[in-house]
């Protein structure tokens, strides 16, 4: 397609949507893996695999990332403001980097057992990217689609506060149950990334919704 | 009003003062609460009612800092840069987002006294609140007050220094005096919070700052 | 030179690239002075010298960044765009800052020791400092020097990366070696805070890269 005739008359603006759609896709990709890494480390098996994968993912969206904002310096008409697809790609990446983040910590840290949270903060992050894929994929038909797109980012604010339910618990139970203050360090830290990563989902939510309020 | 043939000629732009004015009121609310909350603590008393009561704060100032955002985009002519109101609208947000975030540690860590620091940020906090709220206030009329807007914005730096030394003393004492390692990881926790509110209305200080060295 | 004639006809924008090379000093200034603070503290001798010095140069950095951003309030035509110039202050500010809190966090944590981590970080962001600087200065020739600019960006990018190695290498050390939990929470925040520092120029080189895609 790149080297036909029409291609070069194609408004450059479209290659926003399948680069935004790209790092959704990762979200998805790296939730499912991050799943599966929790499930792992609770059969007390090696997560060497499931890391390394997230971590291959991660830097992908990077580069996704940048390749979105160069793109913002070179076209000239764009399908939102500059700034917002800016935020929006930003966020998208936030997301990514905050759930490699919580994976390395697992790795690194090794702590003697996950908590039960820890299990239910994966379910919710796969439960966000779903709503996040939905949404940043109907974000090139808004017109249309700008009530189920806000459904989407309503579910995203959902999911935040059961991430602060369960971050709230976790706090609870840990300085009640665990006695050795290092595995109170290790997992302390653990799951205040995994909140921090249902926060960054409810801002590309929040995003989103700035989007819907100027142009749908 | 909303309804008056007058209203619709009202300008927009008016909406913005009234909104940023509601945030610095939460602030108010919010740190007197604060206060208290550290003063119950303190007693042995229970502080779920201050919790509470400061967590419905927060909501509120999500709202009113969302119905600005919103304002922005559906409004043509603002009384200053548009970026300027929404990181004023961010920063106030993030002073009582900050002021929360702090009673949730205090009320979920639990911990078993808090050191005479505590009480202090929470004075200072509160000193804060009073020249936001003076300095926010007087943003509509920045002509003519630009001067006492600037002691303020002075002020608030005063504050954020003080809370410097708050911490740093803080951190000394806990490291020679508190035995507990887990205490000491739920007390350092909440002071780095504090200190980091202080930090968050200083930066409501330096946003107007830009605000006067553009338009007074 | 402010009070000749001619210089009424300076065009104004040339004042940016000496306050960013401003910026670029300090950067030099604080990762040679906490190479230095390192080695004191490994000898066990006082480091008031060095924190205080770094701190004095913190403060200097704020003024630079404070002049920058009234600067651009202040100036019509500026060398690149405006939100450029303001991100690539902020994010040598940045650098400062976090430098400055990582020896702030060693004078008052005052540990019982350093890991050899720690000079190895000291030593990555004085390599650093070195690529901030000369990246920073051929700023204002950036059409025949940027290549070697961005020769520059992608040093950063790796030093981030020997960062990321460091820090993982000095968690699993810690968690293995390290029985006493305060010196576990001391030591983790420092190190912490050294690769937020190397994370920090790195970012420094990310805001180079947007600048040379739109202007070079």
């Amino acid at each position: 397609m790149n080297n036909t005739f029409f291609s070069k008359f194609t408004p450059k603006e479209t290659k926003f949507f399948p680069l935004l759609n790209g790092l959704s896709d990762i979200i998805i990709n790296v939730s499912n893996r991050f799943c599966l890494c929790v499930e792992t480390k609770i059969k007390g098996l090696d997560i060497t695999e499931e890391y390394e994968a997230i971590n291959l993912e991660e830097k992908r969206g990077d580069k996704i990332t940048t390749e979105i904002i160069n793109e913002l310096s070179r076209t000239f008409i764009t399908p939102f403001d500059r700034e917002d697809i800016h935020e929006l790609a930003n966020n998208l990446d936030d997301v990514i980097d905050e759930i490699n983040s919580c994976t390395k910590k697992i790795f690194l840290y090794d702590p003697e057992k996950l908590t039960k949270e820890v299990s239910e903060f994966a379910i919710v992050l796969k439960k966000g990217a779903i709503q996040i894929k939905e949404a940043v994929n109907k974000l090139e038909n808004l017109k249309n689609e700008h009530k189920s797109i806000a459904f989407c980012c309503e579910e995203l604010h959902s999911l935040e506060n059961e991430g602060d339910d369960l971050y709230a618990e976790f706090i609870k139970n840990i300085f009640r149950d665990e006695k050795n203050s290092v595995e109170i360090i290790k997992l302390k830290d653990i799951v205040a990334g995994l909140e921090k990563a249902t926060d960054c989902a409810d801002h590309v939510g929040k995003v989103i919704r700035t989007i819907i309020v100027k142009y749908a």
